[in-house]
């Protein structure tokens, strides 16, 4: 399993104009191949943002990657040239990506 | 859904010995209520270390902190203490911990 985060530094008072363009925008993702999962995470808050991240599940590093060179993605992230005039005093600096392997699970029993 | 994270800078080169102590504890999260999926991630390297990830899903964050104070969460961290000496040199300063609250989910279609 493959986990890819992005990382958003969010200004303080812009949390909710944040949660609003993640809400409102056009997913692709549900059909995708190897996709498992998306979650919006709200982290913990330092003195003067939110962290945020994106969080998606994948079956495999190399569905992400084959992801990352589709249509689907070319039409998720179609509109964030549009709408970054407006957004930019929303973030403190650019997202920051990291993708992780998982390496060791531990299930309910 | 509630996400607890502890991220770890572990030292170059100290990364098989990091995930053999991961491998070899005793987990007694399996029963834990409100429990429902533990990872340990491996992240991006940096020049001095690789990030790693404990990733553990909780129904709740009251689920979370009920079991930070219960009997499991002494007993899964009784060895620390011991360990600490020969493990000192696995890691590049403390464990890094961040919760995030799940605020959108999009699921498989």
């Amino acid at each position: 399993m493959y986990i890819a985060m992005n990382r958003f530094r969010v200004a303080k008072g812009a949390e909710a104009d944040f949660e609003r363009v993640w809400a409102e925008r056009d997913t692709h993702l549900g059909t995708v191949p190897g996709f498992i999962e998306f979650h919006l995470l709200r982290g913990p808050e330092a003195e003067d943002h939110t962290l945020y991240a994106s969080h998606t599940l994948w079956r495999s590093h190399g569905d992400f990657e084959a992801w990352t060179k589709s249509e689907a993605f070319r039409k998720a992230h179609a509109n964030a040239g549009n709408r970054s005039e407006g957004q930019k005093s929303l973030y403190l600096g650019p997202p920051q990506f990291e993708g992780f392997e998982a390496v060791q699970v531990v299930k309910r029993s």
